[in-house]
């Protein structure tokens, strides 16, 4: 609890001055003010997380918490639980979606198994595991509210050692089968919205067997009655070990002062953890893609986050942050080399000035 | 003429049997079916237009079409005609946004003089001046109709020069102050939409400078009655030589049977002239982002397009195609490398199947 609690009060807002100063940089620059969008916004927020002008993001990881959900023998998959455990291998294994895109963007991956259901199979998969699976939340809470701390602070402990050895930047992502369940039951309770709005089919129910997961997830909600007001309570009670895990590792990005990716809909659940526990860490979560899940719109709009990518993904496993890295890269690339005004203007006939408008 | 003739001609349909053979690889991939959107989508595309599953985009250009518009003298744009000039020299010198983002991205740039007004101060830029700047079109059309088809053979010529050079993709991106306004009368005609719903602020109008823009573009399609059913007389009546000429280049694309990436507003608009002139050219043709040109929306709906990206960019010059290069080559990466689902059960304890779904 303590490295929880000490965690939540050193993280500030961004800085504003340091971000003034980047976007005035931006505004000398020799296009239309404002013309590069989301380019001059992401790069504009990264300086008020570091308080440079210019943020290279040379050294970047991925970190996937994978975590099982004692609630998939209510039948809330359509994948086994086994996949879970497979998938974290392939990722080590390095043929996964996650596994591949961070290969070609030059990205180190963390798997983490924070709750998995059985021995795992590699020895590169990092060993935080807090028990095997969480509880069927339909029976009572899905962990006791001191795993639930526990499971934060595994996240927290990771990022703080990650961004001390040098990374630039972090993705989150994840790997649980039927966690789109617990997802949208968080999902329901912190944001108030319907089962109807936060669940989706996930990777692949029919039509009778998704209107079971939603009849699992809103008795999950009755039976635990979790409070709103307490995101750590909501995660013991309809939650899962990754969901706590990603929520840790944002607020270690808060309290390093250095930037954090949300993947797909799972991550941004676990972002808006962080956010309903600390603010201020909202001032370094760069949101990457839309996910098809159809709670992700929900809860990305409850972040006040613009997705930058709009691809149609489905897949999680931190597969949308390598290609967000690809964006950021380029936005603080151009920030550096794009000319000013006085520069275009050598050997014109005139002295031009587009920023009068 | 000739040339126009003969390459619509040439523009056939992409291969249905390829892009099945590259479907399948996907669904063998260890993810659930289609949980990578766009990514598969766009891949499987290419295939459509190379006859090949794996495509690689190692030789990459940038063909930024720069021309003048004489409407410009009824004050429809913000930045004065001297613009397009500077900009284009600039681009040659590396220092816009085009320029930067492609450097970074290993993307050659091509700037063209396809009928800037005045003398080009740059030795890289390649001549291909038809005129200096069309003629304002309130007061008759923008060029002859014969002009109109030697911008579009400009680029259809410049497209097979750089294909059989060996690049694997192009980039379409213009210069050009005052297209906005040409693009939305173009738009307007070809699909029938009202000004006000193509028509926007450019780089910088005032409301009442906005006001005035919509009633010159709604003059200029009164006074000329283009014809809807012949994108050429569109074109040459309310057009400019830069949409002719990058129209041109999505035709050439369809010919060499090689993808093609659109970047904002005006580009969008000369990818409609061109699908009109040729349905079939579409299928070599992918979207990069939504610009925040509020006619963007409506030319990408026309052309059943959906872009990958949704940064609020609206600077044009081709600016948003490297940040779409770097998409297609996260997808035919990932096509190439991901493991499929019998390699991720290898050490596993159960064979597994996420396509049953």
């Amino acid at each position: 609890m303590n490295l929880l609690k000490e965690t939540l009060e050193e993280i500030k807002k961004g800085d504003s001055k340091a971000k003034k100063l980047t976007r005035d940089k931006w505004d000398n620059l020799v296009k239309p003010i404002g013309s590069l969008g989301s380019l001059e916004e992401i790069s504009i927020k990264m300086s008020g997380m570091t308080g440079k002008t210019i943020n290279k993001i040379n050294k970047k990881a991925i970190v996937v918490m994978s975590a099982d959900n004692g609630v998939l023998e209510e039948g809330v998959s359509a994948p086994p639980q086994v996949f879970t455990r497979v998938l974290a291998e392939s990722t080590a294994k390095g043929i996964t979606g996650v596994a591949v895109l961070s290969k070609l963007t030059n990205t180190d991956v963390y798997t983490v198994d924070i709750g998995m259901n059985g021995k795992v199979n590699h020895p590169d998969i990092i060993d935080k595991k807090i028990k095997n699976g969480t509880n069927n939340f339909t029976k009572g809470p899905s962990m006791t509210y001191e795993d639930a701390i526990k499971s934060i602070e595994v996240g927290i402990e990771l990022g703080d050692k990650l961004y001390q050895k040098g990374y630039d930047i972090l993705g989150v992502g994840e790997l649980g089968i039927g966690n789109t369940s617990t997802s949208a039951a968080v999902l329901s309770v912190l944001a108030d919205l319907d089962v109807d709005t936060t669940s989706g089919k996930g990777a692949g129910l029919t039509e009778e067997q998704y209107l079971n997961k939603k009849a699992i997830i809103l008795k999950g909600i009755e039976v635990n009655r979790p409070s709103k007001e307490d995101p750590i309570d909501v995660i013991a009670k309809v939650g899962g070990f990754d969901i706590g895990g990603m929520c840790g590792l944002y607020l270690s990005a808060g309290k390093n002062k250095k930037p954090i990716v949300i993947d797909g809909f799972i991550s941004s659940v676990a972002a808006l953890c962080a956010v309903k526990l600390s603010e201020n860490v909202i001032d370094y979560i760069i949101p990457s893609h839309l996910s098809n899940e159809p709670g992700a719109k929900y809860v990305l709009e409850e972040l006040k986050l613009k997705p930058m990518l709009n691809l149609g993904m489905r897949l999680g496993e931190g597969s949308g942050c390598p290609l967000a890295f690809q964006i950021l890269d380029a936005a603080t690339y151009t920030l550096e080399n794009m000319g000013t005004f006085e520069q275009a203007s050598l050997n014109s006939s005139v002295l031009i000035d587009m920023r009068e408008e």
